[in-house]
């Protein structure tokens, strides 16, 4: 059934203008003046925004790690995230050594497919750059539509891969078409700081932050844009934490490297200090990278607002304090890594950048929604507000204030890691390709509504079968 | 009458999408999939794009200067700008020592009144911070909408405001929401080695460019963006050359300054070897600052890509070769500055960047409207294909193959600085306010019919009265 | 009569050793193990450090500032250096505009011929770059051996010369071989700043230092950096006080500038929020630039250890607190500016940097004295111990402790800057070309005894006329 | 029996005059003018330079490469080394993963003992930061005075050693006082880029510079400067060859990083293209990292000059061109790497840097003797000519002119990397300990004579045993 959205302020990522939109067969059909309501069904969205449905590029759901799993899992987390805004995830998907692709795309897929209610993608995992991984890679691109490959540079002895990989993840990435992705830390390096520190005694979550200097997080970053450099390939850094990191990301892209930085909202409000909480609250915070000296947070926020940064991820990665963090309880490096943030990203980066001045509404809606679109193959159906694009549209009222907790929040945790802050602004109503999934702060949604998306090539940007011929 | 501008493809500073366009009283009130046409004049478009109409955000039209004035006035300079898809010019207005603002404002209303064929605003120089200017802003700012303020920092004994000229300045542009223009070149040091070229015989025009190193324009760049900083207001750099000047603008905007940068087709294309002409042909393309080396041309490319450079402009300014470059042909200070650029300025965009893969098509749009219409207070009505916006519309064909040359221009100048150069694309149609001002590559438009715009103070971008509330 | 200094540990800029040194006719004659000392006055300097005298290249003796004249002369002056372990010191000869450069010099000689204990010579400041002051100046330094000129770049209506007048200054110091000293701090930005502080009321001694920002010496010094590179000159900074100008010398020195920089021992130990002291007491710290926040620190001894800054004056400048200091109680602006530095720079740097580890020994000879006579054209018979080089000699105890106070100082001055610092290390006995001037702690010279230095053009090393032929 | 050496100019790191040196016992223990040369064998040096002795920092004599072994040994490599003006030369000591570093040690000592004409000392090779290593390592300085370790981060599956090593071995050398060297090229990404040219049948010499880029050097030479802060050790980056990598140093440096770069005259000199000399004689100019594009070469005489870079090494490490080099006829990469430098070394920077004005006199010494004595723990009984030092002097004839060539030259090898290249400048005399080795310009010292040098920990620097005590 025809749906028209009367009354709102469409926002993109370019532009702010009252309209109404109509939405049919689960596509924006038409943007006007004062449309026709003829036969439809009207949802008047005076006093909001209407924003593209939120894009969440890192997220964890129903993960192992270290002997637990993540608390949420694709059902509790998307319904979450379409709480927060998002209508979009895309999700890691882990390898392992010595085992095929498909296979833990498979796994992946067994995980996801009757529990999201909103659409979804994944990332894959490159742990090694060996004949058979580099081989399979077609398939995959061809077959499921993944077109973003992750390699992490830090976790010593578990998901970190050498630079021999990473360089060849790089070039394959080129080749093919593929964005590849990098958790920047120096894993060397951290992986002796952890075991001196624990062999000193100095087992307290602090020490999570202690073991991973910013200075290991800039000089991956440096190294990994050298190797895209040299490589002449793509680059998408997850989770800039620091200043150092931001720098090496400003010089590369001064140097016309093609790389792109995300933060997160953990990074933009949460410090350092966070990790000395008593009783061990401070495990709470605990991410890796960690949490920064507050004086970051400006930087941060000057890399949004000029360019140097360009998505917002949540890294939702959900553990509950009692029973999981806790695990860490005489050993920092034995907490789970992460935090639940999948619902509060749009809102803390709304409340937080927008109203305090600091990047512009546009920029916001880039940022939380049509960058990621673009980055990952998912625009033009994904990450706008325009006709032709699926009605993925949040329905965001600008003016409402409330206070974050995890009495009230939609994640599976029994914590969250913005309690008690105050924001201002939330979604009122949340459509997915045109169905509601949040209707005036209800779910209404449905578990496996979600659909798998297999993603366009990186740089290829198609404008819809629907309406038209491919225009790059 | 209702116009219906069908099967075109509709791109913005961040969309791309198929769809019909509709236009009401001059101003788009519907976009759609399949509009209704019924009782509207139906333009097709098929196989072009339909984009937002040009903004020039620095032209100098029927410009006295040294003796001599530009050759292009307010009618032929709109003219040929429309032929090359601009639909809104702003010009700077010039202001003398002593005489009131207000004085120099009313000259440039009469140079332009009836003879703009498209809209247009007004830049105002400050030559000097004196109290009497200062006080006449506000007013300037009321009744006029003259919220950019242009201050030089060469042209010693000509329009060079010192130091104390420009931090007052900036300071008036924050408390006043104004944007501060600069010509960013150490005039002094300038001053000293033209006298000095000229002394030792050195006449040519190549001396033109040996005269004003790029360090001199890094140098003033830097210390314009450090006043900025201190004065905590905002600053747009016009005419950025060079690396030197590119890289100031780049550690400005990570630190969190408010600065914006311009640069034109000239330095994108052209380089410092042209002045080296034989015949005294040298003198066509003496622009201020100077073509540069090569090498330079990758760095601004790569700046308008990561986002350092935000804006086109042509620093139209344009003198026949004939009778008055040639008033230089003894001494190379005397050649009058500036070149034909307003006709060609989105085509070279296109051409050079978008068919060549260095900038979005998103990017060239930005860079060729939005971003200028945002800065400069025009937006939401200039700058975006958006309902309500102002219908200034280029319906533009993205395959014609062309040779630019002065046989086939529209300026009013005997020569082309991009001469015989062979670009992709061409405007087609282009309307103004909903009135065709070019159909089908011919000029239908009329002196006069373009109006005066009444700029927004700076930051404040409305959604336009008709359709809704102020939305910042 | 020859004089032997027996059992000292000699140290040069770049040497440490143990060994005898010979003095005939006010010139080190040998330098050996167990050399004769038959004939000869022995002096035993066990335990004790053989340094070359200290030159302090940045003094300001018996100067008029704002109405009132330093309390330290020629004569007070020096003795307090003598004490402080210094054997040289250039003073900055003021100029007016419309006067003769000779006139000044003739008048800084009457002040300085009968009074000094020590040797000096002058550096002359540039206020204008006419053609009658560039036409005196090859005179200047052909009779008075004057090869450093000085152009401030703040002190608007007093001191404050133009980009010309410094690019010209620069243009000459390169064809006639002298060094050119700036001040680089914007004075257009702190004439304004200062003017608004007042006007708002804002009187206190803390705002000398909240109207001089960090980031208007740092633009400064980079204006002067990219001049000298355009000129093909050479530059000295006085007094760089701050992370942003220091960073500006250290991007040009990498970039093959000739440019140095000096700091001083005050922005080395003192900082910011010494202004805020009660009772006025803040007026005793207000150097320009002022001192800064304390993190600057860090990085100044940072540029003293990697050679980004190579020497150390004093910028001695003194003032009595009451009845000087105290012309500015209701008026941070009519503070004197400067302080009594004269007798402390040595040990300031030998107790807070070598004892601390911060710079090595050897560069403490090199920062305090070495470097100072190579710039400055007085090396080699200043600022070394080698045969052949003047018998300037401090024969320094460098583990005696003590504590730094007016009532033990010999400036004539009612205040120290560090009253109450503990430091290690004080000269026991120095010699001015053989001469003692402090012997045992006690002065034992006489005024008039020192001599005016004609210095060499800069970059003329030569070897003195006694032993050798030139070098270079 | 006693040696005065008369008329010479004494040059040091910081000083320059002319004065006689007396020699006892092969300690210099006077410097005067007019020296008694009673019982002396006297040498008139007149119009020479007195230099101490070169120290060569950098060479690798009698090193199995590749299957090949380096054509000078200990004998001819040292005579060559004296001939042209070195007395003293650090060489590496190879190690292999699984064996104890004494018998690597031992194999060395075996190597060198009869065969040294100058004294000699070794730094050891860190293969694996394995607890074997590093418990050996406080025996090696112990007993060996071996205090400097060196790194590779290139050369995979030969001598490349991960991060983990590297830091490991940092923190070994701050806690035990050994300055730690690293070869800083990416080796994976070399490893990577070797393959795939020869895949591609590129197997040029060519190709050799080619597939080692300088952004390999660059990151890595920044990967080891952030692993040397965060471990708070120090680090000597062997062989600088680029700005990417310059400019990392100067950038740690700035932080107040304890790090230090050398470079190599061949990359002062030579570029690029040599390599592609036809007839394989490319082959003759291949080193690790490779000679770089020409303009590399002035970055690298400013970094010399502003002090980013701070000794010149050889790494001697020579092959015939027939036989030897000829191995990668087919493949470049089985050229062995390196070339004949350690006769040129002195001299090349005498020429090249001092007669044309690039760096000064006191430089050139400090470069090529001075520093490399104290980051080496020599000094001050070698690189620099004091009293109490070992009289290892170097009589220089500044004005000679010759050419270098294989034919002249002492190396054991069939070409010379500087072939052709016009000189200014050759040692006359030598003496090593007050022994002549070199006497105009003959061999006259015997292999054998050279002694084994055990050096202090890393800072400290001692005033030698017979004239004093430690110093600091
Ligand atoms: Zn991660
Ligand atoms: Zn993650
Ligand atoms: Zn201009
Ligand atoms: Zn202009
Ligand atoms: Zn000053
Ligand atoms: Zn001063
Ligand atoms: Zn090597
Ligand atoms: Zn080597």
């Amino acid at each position: 059934m025809k749906k028209v959205i009367i009354n709102g302020i469409v926002v993109t990522a370019s532009d702010t203008y009252q309209a109404d939109v109509c939405i049919e067969n689960g596509v924006i059909t038409q943007i006007g003046s004062k449309l026709s309501t003829e036969g439809a069904e009207v949802i008047d969205a005076k006093g909001n925004y209407l924003f593209p449905g939120g894009i969440d590029p890192h997220t964890h759901l129903d993960m192992p790690f270290g002997g637990t799993v993540t608390k949420d899992d694709f059902e509790t987390g998307t319904i979450a995230a379409a709480f927060g805004g998002t209508t979009t995830v895309i999700d890691f998907c882990l390898t392992s050594k010595g085992k095929s692709l498909q296979s833990a795309i498979d796994t992946w897929h067994a995980k996801s497919k009757d529990k999201a209610v909103i659409d979804y993608g994944f990332h894959l995992q490159i742990v090694e750059g060996s004949d058979e991984v580099l081989s399979e890679l077609p398939k995959v691109i061809e077959n499921e539509g993944i077109t973003s490959f992750k390699v992490f540079m830090a976790y010593k002895n578990v998901f970190q891969a050498d630079d021999e990989t990473l360089f060849k993840t790089l070039l394959a990435g080129k080749e093919l078409g593929a964005l590849v992705m990098v958790h920047a830390e120096n894993g060397d390096v951290i992986d002796y700081l952890v075991k001196k520190a624990l062999a000193e005694g100095n087992t307290d979550p602090i020490y999570h932050a202690l073991t991973r200097p910013p200075e290991a997080e800039g000089e991956a970053t440096g190294r990994a844009a050298t190797l895209t450099a040299l490589a002449g390939s793509q680059l998408y850094v997850v989770h800039v934490s620091c200043a150092e990191a931001a720098r090496k990301i400003a010089e590369a892209r001064s140097n016309g490297v093609d790389i792109w930085g995300e933060t997160c909202p953990q990074y933009l409000v949460l410090d350092q200090s966070y990790l000395e909480k008593p009783d061990f609250e401070g495990a709470k915070y605990v991410w890796s990278p960690p949490l920064r000296e507050k004086w970051n947070q400006e930087v941060l926020w000057n890399a949004l607002k000029s360019g140097t940064l360009q998505t917002i991820g949540s890294d939702q990665c959900s553990f509950d304090f009692d029973g999981q963090k806790t695990l860490g309880k005489e050993d920092f490096s034995l907490i789970p890594n992460g935090g639940p943030i999948i619902e509060d990203r749009v809102s803390i980066l709304f409340s937080e950048g927008v109203k305090k001045g600091k990047i512009t509404l546009n920029q916001f809606v880039d940022l939380t929604s049509t960058r990621a679109a673009k980055l990952f193959g998912l625009y033009p159906k994904k990450g706008t507000i325009a006709v032709g694009a699926d009605a993925d549209i949040v329905i965001f009222d600008p003016n409402v204030e409330r206070v974050i907790s995890a009495e009230l929040h939609h994640m599976a945790v029994d914590y969250n890691a913005f309690e008690g802050k105050q924001v201002v602004g939330e979604p009122v109503t949340v459509l997915s390709r045109g169905e509601f999934v949040i209707l005036d702060k209800q779910f209404v949604g449905k578990a496996g509504a979600g659909q798998y998306l297999k993603r366009a090539k990186y740089g290829e940007e198609k404008v819809t079968e629907e309406v038209g011929s491919v225009v790059s």
